[in-house]
């Protein structure tokens, strides 16, 4: 075996320690002399790059216009919304001074930017034409974390934020879940990723937002990962920050807003949800290469050589495809590749040339599948389709398998996955869960319509909503 | 005509006021309440999103692959390299804390990233097998610059930053002109802009670069506009960062860097290289809307609107062009599209649908062109080609109208545009003319083979190079 795999912890006996080994040796990230922020390297990148495109043509369909805002916020700007800063203050960095001198005003280095976006609206809003304002940034962030791990928290990281403003609720509300919706398809159809759909309560809403809507994904150790979330704001920022429109009707109104979320944490979300202990498996839709070629015995047979060229003429229209025809010895080139996810092998050695065919194997099972090189092209679609699918059940399974219906507070107790049950919806049962058990409450799921139970388990009351806990990233 | 149109200062009147006034009015950016930043609107952020892919394309074909660091360095990595220290501390934004913390060791936030793909590079490069690297970046810095200027000058800016790496010299100093010719074929093909390729003299290079080179432009008033720096860093900051691989033959060799770079600035030459009074001229390449197609009496007569969604199929899979069917005035959608520089305008009223007809016209000359429906897409792709040349010309002429060669230092005086003259190559001849006339050299062009003079007509003393001096951005 290559000498990638044999440094990296088992998946099974220390999870944290393999996902950063794994983040570490398919060389996602380099840790940084900068305290909390990591250096996306070129593979790490390059799926954050794909994760984009996908998202941003899925947005551009339903309207979306990218903009950029400054990366510096000025304190008196960040304090207009009460619960916006209250919430945010903590944990941003400050800017004080500018070349030689002390600053008059601090900055802020952007945690977010529903405030820049809401004075910039303020400007250029004026008449129902002008509605609905559909915008969306790609850039990086900065929270003043205490403690970070690569992608998962860190002091930088790269999101897009979508700011938008409606001339009614409904629209607004509209908005918020379609957006929540374009998240949800992109997490089950391109990172092959099960996601549970819900609102999220009270105290675990966005600093600011009316409703919080959040895609919840399980990782392999059972713990839960915030993978998207999308809030509806009502006119509570629009209102702070003095935005009016004229309606048809030439009168005056405030308008509602939204915003929605995306970040590399996703990335935190493909590692956990499908990686071994061989390391990544990447879902096709995002793998930036896609179909590694080796060829075996080369150096002695030069027409293993022009086969695999042959081959990735075949394949380079339809698929992310290289050949590794380096000096590396065969099985750390296969560790290689193992570790750095890639979809799919193709094995082409001596005897192959010979018949004509070559060796497709699967980076999910490992399965060796023998393929006529006439129709490889074919097979690796169907292949591919056949990974999505596999990798999603897997997940799914395992969530399945770690999700539990509870019935009494003490299910809580040495659990490792979601429960799920009836609640009272009070805070003080959320707080005490927290406390005992480290669960916090994830959403308020969509799609149930009974309740579980007509009591609360934890404090016996009356059940208002069905819910999931689970211990989070 | 429009509303948009009359508000904005005649290009003759006052350029500095006619290109503030073109930035608003086509809605390229809104002004922030951050002093020095500047709110890139769909509009203008659709502009550079245009540059980035088209650039992002060409740099992939050369190998570049895209990382990310960070937008913090600590104080102590800034200060490694002693050149580039004392040329960007003055300028830099100092994060000094953390929530409510102050830091023991400041933060400033990049004003361009050498130091930390150095330190990447010193921990990442181990033997001849991982070089070259050549790395780009795609981000903003910030730079704190006291008076600001929409796109050419701004406490925060976009822009990329290339860094590579390379064994050997001359490896690095071909590669360096190798990004240059990219940038040149950029603004010529795609710009449709003409360059001055070049080497900045010892003054004017980057702070830690051995050699510079540069893409100067003419803007309409005759001032340069440095467009695209290429640098060749020898092992400077290798050394000092202390990078090294193992070459070949198993010994221990300091590698060769360049760094490259293309910013937001290139919109501000789009805008000043061939806008007019009527607002923005925008190269058919980067525009976001490049055929808009205005039906004319549609509301009586409902064929009209056919025809143009007719013609819209026709155009859509080649051109990015939309219909504007809202009930704005017909004065105002001219005015508005020619303000955002519309390559191509579309009219289609009853006549025209009787006659299977339409109206081309071209927003650089305003020429208008029968053509029928039939041919339109052919019509169209050639008017655009003659766009392109039209506006390159254009800019040609001014910039051959507005250089003189000069023989003597009293030139200078009174003169809008480039001096090129034959020069002795010293700082104390450049510190002269700047601070007597304002000129800045700009550039010891490439392809010059023999001198203007022998003798430099500052100081009377051999020359030794050619050059070009003129006010610049």
């Amino acid at each position: 075996m290559g000498k990638l795999v044999k440094d990296i912890t088992s998946i099974d006996q220390d999870f944290a320690k393999w996902y950063t080994d794994v983040v570490v040796k398919a060389e996602l990230i380099d840790y940084s002399e900068v305290r909390g922020c990591t250096i996306l390297r070129p593979y790490g990148y390059a799926i954050w790059e794909n994760i984009t495109k996908i998202l941003d043509d899925e947005f551009k369909k339903v309207g979306v216009q990218n903009v950029s805002m400054p990366m510096l916020i000025p304190e008196r700007l960040l304090q207009k919304e009460k619960n916006h800063i209250e919430g945010f203050a903590p944990e941003v960095a400050w800017v004080t001074m500018g070349g030689k001198e002390n600053l008059t005003e601090r900055l802020c280095v952007r945690p977010t930017s529903e405030v820049l976006f809401c004075s910039h609206f303020q400007r250029v809003v004026h008449s129902w034409r002008d509605l609905p304002m559909i915008y969306n940034q790609w850039c990086s962030v900065v929270r003043w974390e205490k403690t970070s791990r690569p992608f998962l928290r860190s002091v930088e990281f790269h999101w897009q934020e979508g700011h938008t403003l409606h001339s009614s609720p409904n629209e607004a509300k509209d908005f918020t879940l379609k957006m929540l919706d374009i998240y949800s398809k992109f997490f089950t159809q391109k990172l092959c990723i099960p996601v549970i759909l819900g609102k999220k309560t009270e105290s675990e809403k966005f600093a600011g937002a009316e409703t919080t809507y959040t895609v919840e994904c399980m990782m392999k150790d059972g713990k839960a990962l915030q993978s998207a979330t999308s809030h509806y704001f009502g006119n509570r920022f629009a209102n702070a920050f003095d935005i009016k429109f004229t309606n048809k009707n030439n009168e005056e109104e405030t308008p509602y807003q939204t915003s929605w979320g995306l970040s590399t944490r996703v990335i935190a979300a493909i590692i956990m949800s499908h990686g071994d202990d061989d390391g990544l498996i990447l879902p096709p839709a995002i793998a930036p290469l896609q179909v590694i070629i080796i060829p075996i015995n080369f150096s002695k047979n030069k027409e293993v050589l022009e086969k695999s060229h042959e081959i990735f003429d075949l394949l380079k229209d339809d698929f992310k495809c290289k050949i590794d025809d380096s000096d590396e010895s065969i099985g750390s080139k296969f560790a290689t590749y193992d570790m750095k996810g890639v979809p799919i092998r193709v094995e082409i050695g001596p005897r192959d040339v010979l018949s004509n065919s070559c060796i497709i194997v699967r980076r999910d099972t490992h399965e060796k599948i023998k393929c006529s090189t006439d129709n490889i092209k074919e097979t690796i679609l169907q292949t591919v389709r056949e990974i999505e699918n596999n990798i999603y059940n897997v997940c799914l399974e395992n969530r399945n398998k770690k999700t539990i219906i509870a019935s009494s507070e003490k299910e809580f107790e040495n659990h490792a996955g979601f429960v799920k049950m009836a609640f009272c919806n009070s805070s003080e049962c959320e707080q005490k869960i927290k406390e005992k058990y480290g669960f916090t409450t994830r959403c308020i799921p969509f799609d149930d319509k009974d309740l579980i139970s007509d009591f609360c388990p934890i404090c016996g009351k009356k059940s208002s909503v069905n819910i999931y806990f689970a211990k989070a990233y």
